[in-house]
């Protein structure tokens, strides 16, 4: 039997994000499936299709209803919940950083991970900008992770064009939110609330 | 306690709310929550932020993962499923007769619930169309209603006003979507996925 494998999409802006993040890592290894990160960028996606902005805002009963729902969820996995005081923040750094980081680590980056869940946290439960390098830097110092090296790696011609490259791939996938998870033998699933089937469906692909 | 009550907003022409009307009557009645049916119409709310139609035409890729997500979700549940050939249809009949039927009954009327099983089942299981009288004549038929005194009230001013107002109250609460859960305490849960936790929130508010 093949490595089940589990591809994770997420744009690090997006709310239900935080809760999938936070839950995927021990769901897989409980499922033996291993999860290959992919960050990418909604906005270009929105762009395309008319979005300037989040639908969270630009819907706002939407909007009312995901936060409360949101905050609810995380009630249920007792995750520290605060509502950031602005919604979106740019995920374009963090995502930068976290492809220098797999790249440099071949894919076994587990610090990788680790500055992912940070990087929500920070912005879910801390009230903190992720959109200012400051926060990522004291994530990355956090995690005794060389900053300077990994910064310089994030803002290289390099990474950027991968980033654009990612997102791009995700846009040809047809991927039109944040988290999205796709399987090996690709069935896509959206939704924080849909991790359970996915991991599920990983397994049986495998 | 207070008998624990669930108001269980939905329109016909919904896909998610097929699996959640199939499902939402074995869940209430074991956790002991009263359901109360509020049908209503999306199409208002829909045109009110600027769609004249389904988000799911509108934004294809979205539309694409919700059809085969529905279709797992069946296929999991063991509900018959099969994509109709026009969506959306019209929910506005089915939604005439079942209030129609509600207020005949005073609240209290079983076969309305058989009623709205039947109509989701022939939209999203047999290839037949709500939005014609025939299909729904057919349906009271099976269910031994005296459809021509139904259909009558259906087309009454009283129920087309109903409608309207009901449909006003949705859009009040700022509901945004179907299926809608609100508990009597307020709280508002947005889709099929979201059933076990309103009907449990229902529970303890009761």
């Amino acid at each position: 039997m093949a490595t089940a494998t589990l591809d994770f999409w997420f744009e690090f802006s997006s709310t239900y994000s935080y809760p999938a993040t936070m839950r995927i890592g021990a769901l897989a290894a409980q499922a033996r499936v291993v999860v290959r990160l992919r960050p990418f960028l909604l906005g270009p996606i929105f762009q395309a299709q008319g979005w300037n902005t989040s639908p969270f805002n630009l819907y706002p009963a939407k909007g009312r209803h995901m936060w409360r729902d949101l905050e609810r969820i995380c009630a249920e996995l007792k995750l520290p919940f605060r509502r950031p005081d602005l919604f979106p923040q740019s995920g374009l750094l963090a995502a930068r950083v976290a492809l220098a980081g797999l790249q440099q680590a071949a894919g076994s980056a587990v610090w990788v991970e680790d500055f992912c869940r940070a990087v929500y946290r920070a912005q879910f439960a801390e009230g903190r900008r992720i959109d200012q390098p400051e926060t990522i830097l004291a994530i990355l110092s956090v995690l005794k992770i060389d900053a300077e090296q990994i910064m310089a790696a994030a803002r290289s011609t390099d990474i950027k064009d991968k980033l654009r490259a990612q997102t791009a791939e995700a846009q040809r996938l047809e991927i039109f939110g944040s988290p999205t998870f796709i399987t090996s033998d690709g069935e896509m699933f959206w939704g924080n609330d849909r991790l359970e089937s996915a991991i599920a469906w990983a397994k049986r692909a495998s």
